[in-house]
């Protein structure tokens, strides 16, 4: 039995706990679905203050998984942290972002992102771009629609959806990706709708977290990501200052 | 219980026995590996005239997998026909190239290729330049050793492997891929050695079937890799014109 | 008297005749043309699986070239397999993709090519971007004619290469090329019809091979276009095993 | 009179005075310099953890920063948060990283980077990179020198801060950047021994702030840097809750 | 109180006053702007040839610049000759292209160019391709307006240039550029009717002149931009000859 | 019969004469060489300074050529101007620097550049980033000869190149390019030496002008080479005014 942490990067319980039944449906049989949040910090990330604050709750938060943990999901899609969380923690480290970007790159030559609000789109270039794996993606195209009214107003949110995606078939897309954690469990809807196969971040770096453990494979520590120094930092972590190594 | 046919691209029974084996001894418990090569073409590709054969071979070998196969694994290392097997099947294609670069991004920010031979090493930079997955490719280095002598003299070629790994290293790699899928097997020995994550390309490749099976997720159809267009085909496929649709 | 061969990539024997007497009525007074095409294979390639055949089919046929050949154009737009004809023959090899973009390069700040059908799309931008020659590429547009219907239907398939070809104009190329070596011919009447150049890809690629055998320049055998390394080959050539080397 | 904050990133306060009293001395009469630190994180930031840890701790220490501050530096090379400054303040936000390298743009043809850690150097490439400044960056070069070691061992730290500055020098740097805001000072001791003019990060970006307040240039807020959108962000700011809009 | 000449690189004199009369009211108090102009070429610099003329003819005019320059502002949008004027003078020089870029850098994630005519778009793509500044560069939009028309048809020229600002904003841009020297002083104008920030080229470029005097920052000489060698150069200067070094 | 001009960028005429010979003794039956050079300027061209002023100068000298004039082939590598040419001529403009690039292109994957001073590495390599042809290039290496030098001590000279095509191989050159007009006849002797084949840059400009002239290939005048617009331009051209169109 594996425990895959599914790090929701927001403060929003409904939203964690709908990520976390999703994770565990696709999940293999042998996977254990642990789905967390920040204790503190904005309740979506919609835009870059928003991601750097929730960046550090995360990494505060992720001082206290439980000791069995054999991968950490870190489902912010476009959010930053990852490599922080990667020097961090012991186990391999999946970002959303990250996965659903590979595993497009297996389904056609081009892939488009679906996101929520416009103001994001530069923030997932950058993500994609720091990633490596910006050249192949046609457009990130917005919804425009706020991470929490997905859940609110799910049938205009869908066709905004649906919108936003053919834009990205118009500009070269063959695949889509949805482009918010918080859109986990949409895709076959959307791939329905639109003809295209759409990758669901959340279980796509779930199973690529599984792959890792599988293969026995972690995070290199032969430099940038080296665990953190020994040093002083005051007043951290936060929440958990007992757990501070 | 799915079926993968992890396809060997040279005509070497002894290579695709051994891939075969270190396959199925990493594949989740639900999956069988059946492991083929083509009926024709050289029995080992070691550069662009080997590669373009091959390619065709496979194709041509491909016309007749058991209808039950779930995925197919390309295992030729910088070998040429993914784009087409992914048109001509119905199900998902994984390339060993693509699947042992994406595995490595999620590992260290920037990795290396141990390849065999020197000749090789324009044309995987090609197969990751069109895969989109070359920004963060350190460097491609050769053990200048060939396919075969891998297996023929296994202690001088395994030094060999060492010194390239070592020189990507040196160029700024933090983790390796194995860039020869009759490398594979050898991950956890040049890990141990150099100290940091080695990516073994054919057991990435089958777990990144495994994972895009397990989510229902297949090629798109709706541009570049729709199924190919019915026409008239003199003497084609080779060996097996009776499948021909 | 220099002998270039033509190498068309399909089987379709009027378009391999069609593109001889294009090709000779352009070049070069002390030039020969000779038209060849594959004994098999399929009649037109229109996509990734049938441009890896075409490849083996087009190096299988390339091992019975008359011994006097002084140079090889490869003649499918965007096709695959160059590479592996240089490796194999001890003349230059030309690719009509690689002539087309070169020669725009002289026109015009930025390119376009119009081509056949959509799905090439990203197989042609492959090509031009593993050829180092994609970054001047404004776009590639199809005008979604069938690669035999140009010659069924030759007025309808014009007008389309037109507005194809104006779609390009708007995205900023100054310059087209002509994207299917099957297009032979219609350089003038397109540049006529939108007041840019255009470069036929079949005619730029003999001048290139002409200029190539004047000054005595052949491919490099330092590395990665080596001759191909002796081994088995097993069945291989198809058509003419008896020359196999 | 303008003033203008100096936002280091970790909470050295020696560190921090040595900014101030650099800044002071090198900026325009009429400006007023106010170095501040975070009250909680690291005492040096070196990797991705500190990073992310100090870009929050540096955005909740923003919000009470002066309320007549015409502009704001960040003063931590490499290090993340700028985006987010720049979206919750008023006033432009100058990153030491995009100032020294667009100083160094108009100085020579490429620049290198001479830094602390080689840990740091992936994250270096990663900022440039997200800027659009990377392109021209012949090399980031290591001192192996730690953040703080650089106060407590000055003369070693700068025999290797040289050889560091020759490596990337030897790479084609023509003009060199001081990778860390804690080597403020040292530009005119560096650049008197390897011959290039060397900028220093710090008074580059408060150079760069006057530059922007005299002109009356602000942060766009057409999309991407919008303010931050009002919502529900438990226990935050961290520090000064009294402070949170 | 330090001189700066801003060089127009065209002979229009009325232009080459209002230059010099907005970069002096934007410049800080020590500064003293002397605006110049070559005595021989193109009225106005409109596409490659003319960029060409007023190169040398502007490196001709730099021979005869008073001898307390403290540095120079290259002000033609997009032209030639920067690379020239660093090697040959001993103060620092600053191109209004490469000035405007860097500042819009800092205000938003990418931005736009306003320039006059659709024929100087590759040249100005190129200048910034050159310069590394061309990633984050949305768009360059054209008004279509001559150079001389921005002064003879001011309200007409206007509305022209923010019909292209809204182009490149459609496009991605988040803040503009005025993209001629000429459009000196419509920044605030243009700003107020698109609602992002505008970034004029002389004036900014004036302020980074100022900011590298000021931090003593000058040219490196360890290669590329070395002073030119000593040599037989007929005839040249064209207008100064008696100044020949 | 066609008449090519060769435009030397410097006043040397015996580099002029060397140049004529060159290409008339390559060029095809139908062509006659006119080798030209400027009636003023340096006698070398070393470095960005000399290269404006030599893109002027040429500008200047191509008022005359004979009306018959057939093309005109721009005989400095590295060097300014080719685009200003390209709008001010009828005829077709072939950059050495482009023709021997794209001629290196059809015979190995990556071409080296073997240039005569280090300072012209950076102008260089602009020159190819402009053209779209930077991505295929390994490595500019310098002789560390002057321009003139090479005729005034030709065996130290040469021994000089082959140590600098020799680092070009080492770095992943396949071919190799001679990156200097001045260098032309010497390229059979570099290939002997090296054992990959030697681009000349002149009479692969020739070729290049012959191809596009059999073609009837011709600039495009719809944008950005179109004719420079009617306007004044006090004292131009230099040397020729009762030329002036």
């Amino acid at each position: 039995m594996s425990l895959i942490v599914v790090m929701n990067c927001n403060t929003s319980a409904a939203m964690t706990s709908r990520m976390g039944i999703q994770a565990q449906s696709h999940a293999r049989p042998g996977t254990q679905i642990l789905a967390l949040n920040p204790t503190w910090g904005p309740d979506s990330a919609e835009g870059y203050y928003d991601s750097f604050i929730t960046a550090a709750a995360v990494l505060d938060r992720l001082h206290s998984v439980p000791a069995e943990t054999a991968a950490v999901v870190m489902a912010g899609f476009g959010e930053h942290g990852r490599e922080g969380a990667r020097e961090m923690l012991d186990v391999p480290v999946v970002d959303v972002t990250e996965a659903a970007a590979t595993f497009a790159l297996f389904l056609g030559p081009q892939f488009g992102v679906v996101t929520t609000l416009s103001r994001a789109r530069a923030q997932i270039r950058d993500s994609l771009r720091v990633a490596g794996l910006w050249e192949r993606c046609a457009s990130v195209e917005a919804a425009d629609v706020g991470v929490l009214e997905l859940e609110l107003e799910p049938d205009a949110a869908f066709d905004s959806m649906c919108a936003a995606g053919q834009r990205a078939v118009d500009r070269g897309a063959e695949v889509l990706v949805l482009g918010c954690a918080g859109m986990t469990g949409l895709d076959a809807a959307l791939s329905d709708k639109l003809g295209v196969p759409v990758v669901d971040s959340v279980t796509a770096a779930v199973a690529q977290a599984e792959s890792l453990i599988a293969l026995g494979l972690n995070t290199s520590r032969s430099l940038s990501y080296a665990h953190p120094r020994t040093k002083r930092r005051d007043g951290w972590p936060i929440t958990s200052q007992e757990n501070h190594s």
